[in-house]
């Protein structure tokens, strides 16, 4: 049997005949050695299968180097094991727990007696670096139950881990060197093929993430396809710390937080004159697309929780009071609330579709650990609409969704990519509905031309969605905006409407966010101009500085001309040197700086010195409040 | 001994001798017959006291008829009495609970298992006119706690009234006829003077209300001095239900409530735009008036609560829940969170004042049974302010906050009263300073020329305080803002700022609310307009109807060049006959409605209906557009 014939369909689609027992890298090699040396992983039939996985059947196979997401992925996992090697190889009695990959690199939960430091961290990296000289080869091996329980006696953790694994299914382990570690893999072939990598920092972290078990010790790291691309990270995060809105919330008096409420933002003036901009900003736009503002209340009796499903799917993140010796929680959204006031009268097909938005305070819990400044917190501000629609008037509506979505994300100067997620395996509802929603979804991204990809099965089980993610100035992605389809809180709450013939029908309602949650939008929009705002959302717009005390009158003439335009203007008028009040506004990064002397004021002229320009115009007051005046009214980025 | 002298300062301050055993009706008597038929009560030495109360020792007196506070009160206080007569000797089992004098009128708890009807109420209220014809004498009796056990052995809850008057307090009955009741006065002499009442409706109210105790039937009624007082007493209801803001509330579609949240508003459309429009304004003003805004987290930990003295003066009033396994409330003031952000900076007497302003949402527990639309609510938006100030600042601050209210107020064309309140007894802090404050405070009220009325002792403990009152359109009177200094929060905080002298010094807080609570002022503001608000409030600010199809195209024509203008117009394209749509507006109170026709077209005119007035006038559409702009700028009343 041994020289039966295979046929493997390459990855260009040809095909060719191999030995049965033939490996990827074989395969590989017979392609060119180059291409030998570059790969990292294959797949099989469509499954990522390591190199090494002898062939028995005919197949259809694909090659992966560092440069593709299957490679890199597999590189930061088989890296994940290195570190472990070199922990265990340091400190023999190290247990381990999962070490998974993440964005950029990957982790590992170390259970260890000694606390380790940033100057471990550097010992363990030589050692890691050792054993990629040492070249080993990476081994999968199937083993039994019992073998996998024998050779893990000692840890307990991993005995955990593998007390989880189904027994219908196939135990695997993975070996390099003395080191070996239970793991579904797949890895790359030797330790000489992990090269850009770089242990990042530790951190504490429970044993599943429960508070209740013990703390393990968490290794991060990061590993690249290049030199380059490490390098780059290294720049990458050098820039994101710069930008970062935690450093530059306390820099630019944006907001603080208290051991009194943590997860809670507490704007401070200047915080808060952004985030009014944006609310007043969004809540023009809405009036435009005609949409009805409403307030409903901070916190409801359980029941309505119970009847809207949050109390099953979300009670662990709720906050819980009493009334009137009744359980009532805060919302952690609004839906319930706009459901309520849409079943407080009655309404027919031609008062469809009511575009209902909230600017609602909602509270979430958040374990303490997770909280992150703005970008993760425990209570938020949502731009939340509910929109009730005809089954017909299901595409014109998400049209209009998007499109405010578009006005809104070009103002900041984010570009985005849609993702629609269709329907689930446990979908709620009539089959139908959510075929001509699927389809009507569809519909309006081809005919706005937007580009989107399709996550199938992905979607709520109450509708089919679609999620816009912004890229901000440092290429990171986030998930903002979303419009979803629900076709279930209508049945539970018992909405309807007259349609034309005088039937009660139920409404569909689509969710709808632009911002998100403000607080995040905010926290994501320091990052994105590094504090340095547009002047419309700058918290000072104008910093006036006279060269001597004898300018002071004409200070004030252009202070009181700037503030008859609403423009936010301060003076400088301490005593200090004219530099040190130059380079302090500029510190503060405030969009326009006004130097005012003898000439100026002879003139009534200002010597304008903008935000991020060397150089100095100088020009007519009047010519400068226009000036000023467009790039607010226009949003100017 | 009988024949013994005593001299009796009369109440125009002479003097003159009676003998001993007088009663104030034989005063009144000697003085004019004309004057003992009006009065119903008197007064001995500033204590109020029953005419028929004979004088032993020199005194001096008053004397009070119908007209005065001390009068009708006694004659309150006496119909209540009169009632429950009158429904002993309708329903002989009847017990009776207490029978308070209220504004405008009494009540009397009865506990009674008839369950009243207001067609009882007329049966009763004959009895009781019966009772007047029978003019029956009351008379005050001292009685000993043991013969007042007697008298009351079958009368469970006035048993437990007697048990809680102290051991050394003198037991006075009152009784007129068969009846009397366990009272300490003063009354009326006779029922025949009772005369002016009107019993109203019947509610539900626990025993002592504590929800845990058994529900009595409280009937309540109103008495005047005068025949015409009650009418027009009767007139003013009218006026009130015509303008009650729960009724305005759904017909304007401004707000509703639900079961799921009682004493919580949900604004519709109409009243979120409102609130807006308020919030807007004042957010403008205290702009101008150089505050800050911020916005602090709506709960904080308890010890929080505990530091500020809240937690000891106000927790029964408070709702808390549980974050991280501790303890959290739901803030019932801005006031901690203010003081967090203040300490969170080092402060120079430079920066000060600091005025610190927040829309902060508010929760307050409140009996359900007290809760009153948007009066009495369990949740509300405070247009909160602490102003931080060096002692020397205290003067002129209050000042600007005086003038802030004032202009505000005259937006609304509200007229106000001031109450100064002065140090109490168990004041807290420095009397130096206090008396520096209260001086500051006198002093701007006369600088001002703010007329006012002293509250002696009156002021919190915390520091004395200005309350501001003011007057709706028809002369109800509601307390809204309020101005207060305090000397305490910045001790328990540990504020302090660098004075002159580089040395650590205590601020000055001032307390400061102008609408006090949006959702109150609101709820106000319907009632005081009648629904018809100004143009710049009003939700809907123009209707525009078309005569006939054939108008639509300059209807839209309109209708975009007063969007443009940001004016809030709609348009009634129903089928239905052109007066109907106007009297649908009318109900509406919309301000300006536009009625375009042929002729409207040809002249680009619009004929236009001003809410209230019967004349219709045809303006040019760019005279129209600048005369509701005008309006809308100066908030024309």
């Amino acid at each position: 049997m041994s020289n039966q014939v295979i046929t493997i369909q390459l990855p260009d689609g040809t095909q060719r005949e191999f030995l049965k027992g033939v490996t990827l890298t074989d395969i590989a090699q017979a392609l060119s050695p180059a291409l030998r040396k570059k790969v990292v992983v294959g797949s099989v039939n469509g499954t990522i299968t390591d190199l090494t996985h002898p062939l028995t059947t005919d197949a259809a196979i694909m090659l992966y180097d560092a440069s593709s997401k299957e490679g890199i992925t597999t590189i930061r996992h088989t890296t994940a094991h290195l570190l472990a090697q070199a922990v265990k190889r340091l400190y023999p009695d190290a247990q381990f727990g999962v070490g998974p990959v993440i964005d950029n690199g990957f982790y590992y939960d170390i259970d260890l007696p000694h606390s380790l430091t940033t100057h471990d961290l550097q010992k363990i990296e030589k050692v890691m670096k050792q054993i990629v000289q040492e070249n080993l080869s990476i081994q999968r091996r199937e083993v039994t139950r019992l073998e996998a329980q024998q050779l893990f006696a000692q840890d307990v953790l991993k005995l955990e881990l593998l007390a989880d694994i189904p027994n219908n299914e196939v135990i695997t382990m993975y070996e390099q060197g003395e080191f070996y570690d239970l793991c579904r893999g797949p890895h790359v072939p030797s330790t000489g093929k992990l090269q850009h990598f770089k242990l990042m920092h530790i951190a504490g972290a429970y044993w599943r993430g429960d508070s209740q078990n013990r703390m393990l010790q968490r290794i991060y790291g990061v590993a690249f396809a290049s030199k380059e691309e490490l390098a780059d990270y290294f720049v990458f995060l050098e820039e994101a710390e710069k930008r970062n809105h935690r450093k530059l919330g306390k820099e630019l008096g944006l907001f603080m937080f208290s051991e009194e409420a943590p997860g809670m933002p507490f704007y401070l003036a200047n915080g808060q004159i952004i985030r009014n901009e944006l609310e007043a900003y969004l809540r023009r736009v809405q009036t435009k697309y005609d949409y009805q503002e409403v307030r409903t209340p901070l916190m409801m009796n359980q029941r309505l929780w119970e009847q809207s499903g949050h109390w099953d799917h979300y009670k662990d993140n709720m906050y819980f009071t009493h009334v009137d010796h009744q359980s009532f929680a805060l919302k952690p959204m609004n839906c319930p609330g706009h459901m309520l006031i849409f079943k407080n009268s009655l309404h027919s097909y031609r008062d469809l579709p009511i575009r209902m938005a909230e600017f609602g305070q909602v509270h979430r819990h958040e374990f303490s650990g997770a909280l992150n400044g703005l970008l993760r917190v425990r209570t938020f501000c949502q731009d939340d609409a509910h929109i009730f629609v005809t089954p017909q008037q299901i595409e014109a509506e998400i049209t209009l969704a998007l499109q405010i979505i578009d006005e809104v994300y070009r103002v900041f100067g984010f570009d985005y990519t849609l993702e629609l997620s269709t329907r689930p395996a446990d979908y709620m509802g009539d089959i139908t509905l959510w075929n001509r929603a699927e389809a009507a979804l569809e519909n309006v991204l081809h005919r706005l031309q937007l580009p989107f990809t399709v996550n199938e099965g992905d979607g709520a089980f109450y509708g089919p969605k679609i999620d816009i993610h912004i890229k901000d100035a440092i290429q990171r992605s986030h998930q903002c905006a979303t419009v979803q389809l629900d076709f279930q809180l209508p049945e539970k709450f018992d909405l309807t409407y007259m349609n034309e013939h005088n039937e009660k029908v139920r409404p569909v309602v689509i969710h709808r966010a632009v911002f998100g949650s403000i607080d995040r939008f905010l926290g994501i929009l320091i990052e994105h101009f590094g504090g340095a705002f547009p002047t419309w959302l700058a918290p000072q717009q104008v910093r006036v500085i006279g060269v001597a005390d004898v300018h002071e009158e004409y200070v004030q003439q252009v202070v009181t001309a700037l503030q008859q335009e609403q423009i936010r203007v301060h003076v400088d008028a301490r005593q200090e040197k004219l530099g040190k009040k130059i380079r302090e506004a500029q510190l503060q990064k405030i969009p326009y700086i006004l130097v005012l002397g003898d000439q100026e004021k002879e003139q009534e002229s200002v010597t304008v010195r903008r935000y991020g320009q060397q150089a100095l115009q100088e020009k007519l007051l009047a010519n400068f409040i226009a000036e000023i005046k467009q790039a607010i009214q226009q949003k100017s980025l």
